[in-house]
């Protein structure tokens, strides 16, 4: 049996005999009896070994060393001591793997820093333990989400050779020979896996829109890749992205999906990771639980990008950056914006020159119908817009910012072929995560994260 | 409103008033009346949409063009006709996006070669209304099956140092200039992103298990890449697998979970996606259902790879390929296999040097705790094994079979900090959609296949 299965009915094997298996998280040894901090990660709650004289082999258990894989037989019983209601008296405690007395991860408080390092051993560690199971109950709420409400899931190709946002932050994907290019002095690309030049994508969404012209609703949910040059807390050169995209719907309908979505992950999250969830607001973030409970009740405040540059402007604050008509704001905005509404903000009707090329351009010939989702918190967790749905405008507007039009037909096409209003957007996952778990560091709720000089394990 | 939702509630509707929005898949004009056939993308099923001169705007309707986007809004009615149920009375039909003649998507039977051209159109076939709502629908099943057994969901890195499976196959991810190297002459990883030569990865299993020592039950369900020179139906670049593991489970209980888990998936997929497999039984391979309603119900033979052998040698066949103790196995054997038993073989207990280094050692010092299983109609549909624990045996095992250790500390450490009985298996999931869906190659259940010397979309 597993620790979950076991707390999911625990009334029930009072008295029982039990036989569990998993690994000692600490070990305390006194001269006639000893205790044993038992965990087997299928839940986050640990169990408490007891044993004694008694117990067969007392001499050979009380060697055992902390980290160990073991087996367990015992009866559960009500524990006398403090900070547990249960615990198990073991008859038989055997060794199923040893641990090295040079383990690195020792029962006691480590840095992130150094668990980073360590970064094969740190799921064991409670934080991780927290983290990434929080990790997997996000990912599963996003795709419940949107399969309970009849979205295909599409899986957007990573290896593409299309560069529309630039190709000078993406990795290179190749099968040429590296030394052969050196002494060959020439690259030739008509010899490579592809027969052209390759590389990571940066986002699903073009070829998710091919799919909404064919499903209505549909989401992404993969990696994609950033070969940018930033060791901040923010970005990874390898993160998981999720992009809906729906036909027939304008940017008001974005923003009930956005909003909609967020609300059910949370409550999703604290639903189905109490445990985890609790650890993160005691230890990680005071007051995270208060924090979501708040987004979930919220109204999200539907503002344009005009109105709020008329807030700053009229804010009693010392900007480090003066709030301009025309230009993007910066965090100590973004932060100001969502205190200025007490919740959560959407953004609407930018400036076209500081966004991307295939969004929906406005009448008013200056701003396009983005929007970009402002949190508590967080700052900027989603970015949306409706697409330019009009074949010539997007010409022009592809034109106007030198993307080029080759290779990129087929996007152009989507609008001859029965093309309609359609809208979708992207939320970084891990930006998801940082904001559930209260973690800052973008490189703790990866499991293996890659960030410029760094490709461990 | 959407199609599913009209579709679920059909008998609520009947004689109601009805907006929708969609595009016309196929437009039989008379003089005083026509027929749109409609869809939305929502659901596998289409509707009729019947208008004649008494609809606003006849002339307009009637000249609307197969593949354009359109609102409609009438009134839902019992059909007269045949072939359908219900239609729409139409008291308006308005285009929201039009359809350029060059359409290459013509209302007939399309090759999947032609298809594949236009693989950004493709989704808006049957076909791939089908095989793409199967893939989202098997994807969820996935998930489903795992999450609610508490396993915790990893997504393993994609770009990784390590090499453990050969680095010839895999694709180099860089973001050296290679002009820059041709004409330095020389080739300096100093200089690349990761300060070091890196790669995408073929498998997530090794990460895996440092996570399934900590969570004792885990899945990964990624992107993996192969960069092998095979243009077969089966061989795809960028393929998606699901790579479970389980600390605390033998050879047994690894079988006990691939058995159930495919059960599973079959059943949620046949519920699921009634109409699409339906529709494939009916189109793609006859007969579809009832081979997978026999999976579900049949027992999976357990069968050691010697016996197996021995099975062959004995058979009154004429085979291509001599079977031979020691050695792999061929197409012919693994059909003539699962045709002996009646259905779904697993093979155990593989000679060790036709198999990977990190498999468990039998006793007997020729075989490995590995398992194939194999499938009626689909041959090998996923490969596992028991993980070899023993730290001197795994080291000695590498050294034979002369794979680097250097950078794989880390995975050899697992044995020294707790390691435990564990195993696991990987599924490729095309290889999986393929069976589900009859559709026999590998490029028409990926949404854009990469192979060598395709990359387009």
């Amino acid at each position: 049996m597993t620790l979950k299965e076991l707390y999911e009915k625990i009334e029930e094997y009072l008295n029982q005999t039990i036989e569990i298996k998993g690994w000692i998280r600490r070990h305390r040894k006194q001269k006639e009896f000893g205790f044993i901090d038992f965990s087997d990660g299928t839940c986050f709650k640990h169990i408490q070994i007891v044993y004694d004289k008694e117990t067969k082999d007392f001499d050979k258990i009380d060697a055992l060393k902390h980290g160990s894989a073991i087996r367990v037989l015992g009866t559960l019983v009500k524990s006398e001591g403090k900070g547990q209601d249960y615990e198990i008296k073991a008859t038989e405690v055997t060794l199923e793997g040893d641990c090295s007395d040079d383990y690195p991860l020792q029962p006691k408080q480590h840095s992130r820093e150094f668990l980073r390092e360590i970064g094969y051993l740190r799921p064991r560690a409670n934080l991780f333990q927290a983290v990434f199971r929080i990790r997997s109950v996000a990912a599963m709420a996003i795709h419940t989400y949107f399969q309970e409400r009849g979205y295909v899931y599409l899986h957007a190709p990573l290896i593409t050779a299309s560069d529309c946002e630039g190709a000078g932050e993406m990795f290179q994907v190749t099968t040429l020979d590296l030394n052969r290019v050196a002494s060959e002095k020439k690259v030739d690309y008509g010899k490579d896996f592809f027969g052209k030049q390759a590389a990571l994508t940066v986002s699903g969404q073009l070829q998710g829109e091919t799919f909404a012209m064919a499903f209505r609703n549909i989401y992404t949910f993969g990696p994609t890749f950033r070969a940018e040059n930033s060791n901040t807390k923010t970005h990874a050169s390898e993160f998981w992205m999720i992009e809906p995209e729906m036909a027939f719907c304008d940017l008001e309908g974005l923003m009930d999906v956005e909003e909609d979505m967020l609300k059910f992950i949370v409550r999703y999250v604290l639903e189905h990771a109490k445990d985890e969830m609790e650890f993160c607001n005691q230890f990680v973030e005071k007051g995270l639980i208060e924090k979501l409970e708040k987004l979930v009740n919220s109204h999200f405040t539907r503002i344009t990008h005009e109105e709020v540059i008329k807030i700053l402007k009229e804010a009693k604050v010392d900007w480090e950056f003066t709030p301009e008509y025309g230009e993007d704001i910066a965090k100590e905005h973004e932060k100001y914006i969502t205190e200025y509404f007490h919740g959560p903000v959407f953004i609407t009707d930018w400036p076209k020159d500081i966004k991307a090329f295939y969004m929906k351009q406005n009448p008013d010939g200056k701003t396009v119908a983005a929007v970009d989702l402002e949190v508590p918190g967080a700052g900027e967790l989603m970015g949306g817009s409706q697409r330019e749905e009009d074949y010539e405008k997007l010409l022009s507007r592809m034109n106007e910012m030198k993307i080029p039009v080759e290779g990129m037909e087929w996007y152009l096409n989507l609008r001859r072929f029965g093309g309609c209003v359609h809208s979708g957007f992207g939320m970084g996952f891990e930006r998801l995560l940082i904001y559930l778990t209260g973690v800052e560091n973008i490189r703790d709720v990866i499991p293996y994260p890659r960030t410029p000089g760094n490709c461990e394990f």
